[in-house]
């Protein structure tokens, strides 16, 4: 078993947003995302097979998706995505991001 | 993009603790657990290949393993198992859980 706690882990950055690989194996890939207010993850996808959860474990912004969908985020949001469907996200307050995607990319 | 937020789709039983699927697909299952504090779900492993990321979003209590081991758990924590390893968790406040198993099982 292997801990890793995302507070302690990872702070943010004014200049861009700050990613932390937490763990990466056969099974899934997970990654600590942390967005300053007004930070972003750009709308994005891959050809390829497979999901992605976007999981808000503290702040504020919205989901973004094709043809500028956006949805509410907070904290306790899981949202899934295909890694082929359009996704991102924008931070109203600093946000910390998990992101889980399988099979790992 | 399906989106579930844990706080609105699940509460707390004084009975025992609460399980919602919260997704599944070919590449991961994703669940929720909700446990009263003193609740536990208790050690346990299946002899299958994957892994298993546990996902602490409210609350303080351990994690459980082999032969008595515990690892103090609070919000933030991410620890990954593999499925065949024993893995359990024990609250001591209220405490919300969410787990990835990929393969889903």
């Amino acid at each position: 078993m292997n801990k890793t706690n995302l507070y302690d882990a990872q702070g943010f950055s004014e200049k861009a947003f700050k990613r932390l690989l937490v763990h990466e194996s056969p099974y899934f890939k997970i990654l600590n995302f942390n967005f300053k207010a007004g930070q972003e993850l750009p709308v994005h996808s891959h050809d390829i097979e497979g999901q992605v959860s976007l999981v808000i474990i503290a702040g504020e912004g919205e989901f973004l998706g094709k043809d500028g969908q956006s949805i509410p985020a907070q904290a306790g949001d899981v949202l899934v995505s295909d890694i082929s469907e359009p996704h991102g996200l924008r931070a109203k307050t600093d946000l910390r991001l998990l992101v889980t995607i399988a099979p790992p990319i």
